[in-house]
């Protein structure tokens, strides 16, 4: 095996921890952003770019890949690192969110859920021991069992009745594993029921992943009942394993996650609202594309090192998004990329410096929506 | 004035030379292919990777400029330059290529011409004094008058009257400037008439331009008709002076056009052709969309050393440009740009070494379309 986790510094007044994850392909310091590379990019950047942004580690999702161009290719590829020529580490989802995602489309049983590909409509099967088939095709270092995230709004009984099932497909995904340079994570479910989300982080614990996940969070559910869960699941999971909320990115979520003792985060936002023309900054968002940004011939944000705020304006960017060039797209997402990565880099350098606190305080006081 | 050019090497066998062109933001080395930058950015592609591709100088495109973000705006971001963010030299055109492919929407008269915005209908003129107007509010480094691009097939008596007025345009567009740190381009006209691009060439090189372009080809004549029409008009302008065949740049075209003495040439198609999913290649281009390449793990081209071909395969390649990822079009406009950038390297480095001819010769033997 060639994976540990080390708490490095804990926050003294919050959760939060300075840590380092080593894999087959690297070592992670944590609190980390992973961005989304679903389709075996991070849209509109090239490798070198998001390296340059900081990415430790990126994601690939399990279904995109499977559909296209399919796992056996990869694998022939020689796996997703060489396919994409990336060298840093990966972690893959189950490909779950994404069928779950399809609706009407897929069908859910024990054995697993049955889907229509929403390309051309043709019928496959993800089950835990796919999943993870299609994950070790992969060859990611980091690999996510097969879930179901939970819906919201979700009743008692069906919440329990999906997080069993979620901790019965876990164990099986463990029994599937066959390759020892992956780690496996567990995937905490539970909706918005407190004492579900500590049974489950009880019970994925206790199936001793390498580390483990927080699903079936942010899915519409207010901020502060987000918050809570959080508080229960890492009160309950293992401090000496990593423990990763599955796609929450938004700046906010990020520092009161760190503060709840989380060490990995994933979001396609960053990538996302920067093809909207939309630049993240300190507290919040500037919508580019709009007029007032026309003739403002300053950087997105003067403190960025970023190869977009080092080199355009404003206005040279909303022209770009105006007028639909690519090249909007390729310089907001390098910026809220970096953006996102420096914001963790701080985090870490106050958990170390021990000033996480009033970092956080501040932060907080600031961020507007 | 900060414009000088010196032809440093003529081939023996043909009217190939090699060069160096003088301007306010650098030299340029001819033979040279400049790519285009439409809107303020050479699709698909940040500044650096433009560089990276090795590229001296870029075009802009007036009447797309003039549209969005507006000259003046442009002119209060200090120019084109700085509003893109280029330091090296830039080319503009005088925007009435893309007025006359407006069709319905715009009326000639001796005046100028008047147009509808293909963008909210809105009505224009540009007149000569009008496009020098707005070249100079951009500060390009090189800027050409105001033209009408024959139609093909026109007669001759339209042809003829469309060049008499080409001509008187570049008079006024000559009596226009007023900045001294740009240098106007005549342009030659005369369509697929010997007698008249002989005409036209000898009034263009009487007007005493700085340099020389040639206007009205590859606008859907045969490829000889093309060469036919290039000898005369390369024997009759001054030698003495850079000469510039607008919108030209197929492999094919740039060699024979620098062997009729042809220095600079510019094109929409590399950056084009790349989003459609098409690499340029020695012998002609790869489809790189086509099913034959899906388990294809080499580069697009072995010995190309652009960023796409030293890290990418052609199976990853064609991935993005099947699931529409904006970097399939960022990886083939780069290595398009490059490898036609590259071939303009090797054609000087031929002039130079007195080998030219045995390469064109070589090089057409091996083209195909
Ligand atoms: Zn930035
Ligand atoms: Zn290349």
């Amino acid at each position: 095996m060639n994976f540990s986790f080390q708490v490095e510094k804990k926050d003294g007044g919050s959760k939060a921890r300075a840590g380092r994850l080593a894999t087959p392909h690297g070592e992670i310091k944590t609190p980390v952003f992973m961005p989304v590379g679903t389709q075996a990019t991070v849209k509109a950047m090239t490798n070198d770019q998001v390296l340059r942004a900081g990415a430790q580690i990126i994601l690939g999702n399990t279904y995109h890949l499977y559909m296209r161009p399919g796992h056996e290719l990869i694998r022939e590829a020689g796996g997703l690192h060489r396919f994409m020529n990336w060298k840093k580490p990966i972690l893959t989802d189950s490909g779950g969110f994404q069928v779950f995602s399809l609706g009407d489309l897929r069908k859910l049983t024990e054995e697993g859920v049955e889907f229509q590909s929403h390309l051309d409509g043709s019928r496959h099967m993800f089950t835990p021991e796919k999943a993870v088939e299609i994950e070790e095709a992969l060859g990611s270092d980091i690999m996510m069992v097969l879930d179901e995230c939970t819906p919201y709004p979700a009743d008692f009984d069906y919440t329990k009745h999906s997080m069993e099932r979620t901790h019965r497909w876990a164990k099986r995904c463990k029994e599937a594993q066959t390759r020892d340079d992956q780690a496996l994570f567990g995937i905490v479910q539970g909706g918005m029921y407190p004492d579900l989300r500590k049974k489950s982080a009880e019970e994925i614990a206790r199936l001793d992943f390498i580390g483990n996940a927080i699903g079936g969070l942010s899915v519409g559910e207010p901020k502060p009942v987000m918050y809570e869960m959080l508080d229960v699941v890492t009160d309950t999971l293992p401090e000496e394993k990593p423990r990763y909320l599955m796609g929450v990115g938004t700046a906010d979520c990020l520092v009161e996650g760190v503060a709840r003792g989380v060490d990995m985060f994933d979001c396609v936002l960053q990538t996302r609202i920067a093809r909207n023309g939309t630049a993240l900054v300190r507290n919040g968002k500037l919508v580019i594309r709009n007029a007032e940004y026309a003739k403002d011939f300053r950087p997105i944000d003067e403190a960025c090192d970023c190869y977009a705020c080092r080199n355009h304006t404003r206005a040279y960017i909303r022209h770009l998004i105006k007028t639909g060039e690519i090249l909007g797209a390729i310089l907001l997402s390098i910026h809220n990329t970096r953006f996102t990565i420096r914001l963790m880099e701080e985090i870490r350098g106050h958990i170390e410096a021990g000033t996480f606190g009033e970092f956080r305080r501040g932060f907080m006081e600031d961020f507007r929506i």
